[in-house]
């Protein structure tokens, strides 16, 4: 089966399959006291420079939710776009987890901008007011639109004038960092960005993420949160290898870059087909559209994706490291 | 490397690689919509029985929590032995999520009895004591005993005569059974447990443990918990994939009565040794046993494994589904 | 000292204080299992119906984080306006002590409408979207309006067509009925309230506000989510007292009456002083105006008021059951 | 009504409810911005000392879970006796509100030892374990003891070696005070201890506690914790006064030896009653006694009492500032 579905809707990238295989040799020491662990945290230091740690999570929900647990504390709130997926889609972990209020600006293309934070990064009535500690942006968004440097370093600088921090949700980072003809660094560390969390499963992993924190210091109370957090792997060299592979021979800009090339292909097709409109620019591995419903249906029993909108007939088409040009072929075939 | 220290040290079974692998074949719904999960919910309600409904999370301690969860409210308390993992070697992560405050009773050998649980059945001053929900137990125990059948149903009378659940957290529930000579249904359905934490992951698994409701209704709320407790893995698949691995043709059984064996032959041979004394009954995978320290360190260096309590020189020894005889063999060799 | 600051800067008024003194004689039980403590809860149900259950708590905060503790898992999420109480003014109090996920209506005059509310009584994306469970509205409104009795009856039917419960957080509810002409039964029970936060402090009290449970069941766990929640007044009879007083003779609508007489009677005036915009409609004890800069100034000077939004110049100004007729001549002719 | 219930049974003393009655004069600034406050505050500071500082709430369960709230993260421990008032008489609201496991250590006479605490200052399995952050004693213990001056040094040098703070909960501090004939500053600030739970309501409030922490920066999120956790009253210059008619002319003391003195007077009777046995050292105002079901049933109808421990027959009867020696004389001639 083949789907437009989502990301998280492939398999494991053949390579990285075959890294767990082969870590799958012998006893290795339990959370992540194993040399795979060591292993893949260096590796993240030299992409994210020398004075970033990282650490592993099963999911992105955790990840986002202990890369704010170190930093926050229950009367603090969190700056971010009414799209966030901690705010949408995790079903309240972060006020349960954190006990944190969000606060949610509006937006028409996923991203938020200084302009409309700049009101909320200071408590008018301490000490009933939630204090603002974090500002929480996703790159590539929740509407597959991508921050430019610029655009994080703003947010960065402003976070940090006003004593706050900059988080950046990046469970499809690789996609960014391949829209944005960047690395890694640049895009992160060097723009001033406080904590990440890293996407590994959209990127072609099994299960795993990683948070990232960019500053000394700030994971401090990382390890005893994870484990309180339910998300210490007893097995980590199993998460451990799959993001060696990853991180190696530059897999993740060759997965990332398929998607995001074969999502501008597909728009491309579609934005031929009467009746379809592209609503937000194809900046990553997304491809947001409203369609005729009954064109919708032919097209969602060809290959299945997402309403996004029901009012507005809006969908949502993803594309993933193992679409192919020939699938997409098929698909406008079918279709046409 | 091998090691004695601890079954999650071990790496996957071959026949549980193999199912992951042959798992990885195109698109599968993500969050548990797919085929494999519902498979492997349906492989456990054939074990557990009609009324049983199962769930899958990543590790351990979220089994417990999130079995815990839906039957408990904060101002509840939760009835465990004093070793119990759920108080000693999560973090305070039942503390945490739930709010509930847990109840210790004191033990010699890992077991709590119906006469030291009595007492507490009952809040004795409404409402500033926290409210009893549930008593739990470990099966395998935290020293490697096993109660009987006897034992769990009386301890499940005593539960429900008194309007609270029976917990089983079954991190090493195969070794259990194997230990008992029975099945998962005689040990668990038909004593009557309510809950119970099924593990995967030191059975030989990667990763992946299931929660099992044996009453209808116990999990109404547990998908919500499940993803607002950051465990609703996006390839759910590799999780039941594993599982339908472990559960077919017995690979569970082989698997505990491997290591189960094991232990019994490195039991002979150890209380062979002048100078060691076996503390505990040696009903499972694990051997706990008073060594001389220069002794201790000697046989770590063959082979690792925990000091269990430094004060007493005693040390836990546990063996594994991949543990072999000639290994054992070996280790004897190098320390006699 | 007198001010327009906020109808908590008054004292306590002479009936409610006789009260408290006639009911220091002796010794009571504690912890509510007094006749001070029955009576007034009979006192309530009469009033409310004789469904209803009224407990007591000492702040405002607490009356609506326990009242929702009862009904609301931590997965769910509050529907209300951006202005609530619960949003703005409780340093997150509701998410920390609930983990609930609020869900914030815009609203130019302090009201939510069904129109507003319906698109988000359902969840639409099980499990990873938190469930709605409650409406909350403010009776008064935070900016000093107030719902009509088919407004709030228009919302309760809404809410239970979807499963969920209407909440009214009644800090200044007796300002409300006064408003409407009419009693709390009519407003409250008639129209389908599910639980009301009945506000006490403001209406003259020294401390104490109740939680009214309208239908039987609501507040099963109260008294032990009270207790856990820091709230169970040991010397309860206090807050007892003051609320028999209180609803005796009617003295909640003379005190709510004299503050909303008098917020007319200022308002009136206000409006006559060149300049001045009063921007809500004055249907309690609350004027929010514009006011030029340095007329304002001028006007604190001579009773303090706080500003509501300094880059609007707008001012909020309130009336008290203490503020007098003569002191609001007495303010005027100060600034005109 | 008189009785040996509680001293929470009792009202409030006329020298505090005339300090009410003066406080009650026209506005007053909310949430704790008014005179009474500050001043109180300079009270509490001009007893502790310097670097002290002293906020207020309503309840002692709040004064203790907000004290720890400030210096812990829910993947601390606290360590405490198994008859601490936290542990089993607040319903979980440690836990609950902080996240924190509660350690608790076996006793006699409601006095822990330095001895007991030692073992568990450290955790041995990071990060598998909770991490000790405070040690917390009550003075006046949950069994009527006193801890000694260099008892209560002892644990704070213990603490302060291992980096831990040590919390004292005073709900009966006064009576303590009175017990060792010291001062506040020699029990507390001089002894290390680090932060206070000052009680006010069994010492003749009507209600409000006090926090009082003894060393700078401690109390550095105090006051958002105290709004999120329900504990900030409007009205609090009603809190204040009270504190200072308590605090000022020594009523505190008056108060306090009054009840301590009257449980010599009463035990001392009682235990010229055939077959009832003192079991606790009277050193405050409670005296616990094991006594014949009979005599208790009489002594009780006289003059009722709490039982201790159905069990052994075991009962705990409490004076109170207003306990009088008449009502004593009284007492002893009808059970005779």
């Amino acid at each position: 089966m083949r789907s437009f579905a989502s990301d998280n809707w492939s398999g494991v990238h053949p390579v990285i399959m075959d890294a767990i295989i082969n870590a799958n040799v012998g006893h290795h020491a339990a959370y992540g006291d194993d040399d795979y662990t060591k292993y893949a945290q260096e590796l993240f230091r030299s992409i994210f420079g020398p004075e970033s740690s990282t650490h592993f999570v099963f999911t992105g929900t955790a990840a986002n939710v202990l890369a704010l647990e170190n930093v926050s504390r229950s009367f603090n709130s969190v700056i971010c776009s009414e799209h966030a997926h901690i705010h949408v889609d995790e079903c309240g972990a972060m006020e349960k987890h954190t006990g944190v209020k969000l606060i949610t600006l509006p937006t028409e293309n996923g991203k938020i901008t200084p302009e409309q934070i700049l009101p909320h990064v200071k408590s008018e009535r301490y000490p009933h007011q939630s204090e603002p500690v974090v500002i929480s942006i996703t790159q590539v968004t929740e509407l597959g639109t991508v921050y430019t440097l610029e655009e994080i370093k703003e947010i960065a600088d402003l976070a940090h004038e006003n004593g706050l921090y900059l988080h950046v949700d990046g469970a499809r980072i690789s996609n960014a960092a391949v829209s944005l003809n960047t690395d890694f660094k640049t895009m992160i560390t060097d723009t001033g960005v406080d904590i990440l969390s890293f996407g590994g499963t959209k990127a072609g992993m099994m299960f795993g993420e990683a948070v990232v924190f960019l500053k000394p210091g700030l994971d401090k109370y990382f390890e005893l949160y994870r484990k309180q957090g339910m998300q210490l792997a007893s097995k980590t060299r199993f998460i451990a290898a799959q993001f060696i592979a990853l991180l190696t021979k530059d897999l993740w800009k060759e997965n990332a870059k398929n998607a995001n090339d074969l999502a501008q292909y597909l728009a491309e097709k579609l934005s031929n087909i009467e009746g379809i409109e592209i609503t937000q620019k194809v900046e990553s591995n997304g491809i947001w559209a409203i369609i005729p419903p009954s064109l919708a249906e032919k097209m969602q029993s060809a290959q299945f994706f997402y309403p996004w909108d029901e009012k507005t007939n809006e969908y949502r088409i993803m594309t993933s490291w193992d679409t192919s040009k020939k699938e997409i072929d098929a698909f406008i075939s079918k279709i046409s």
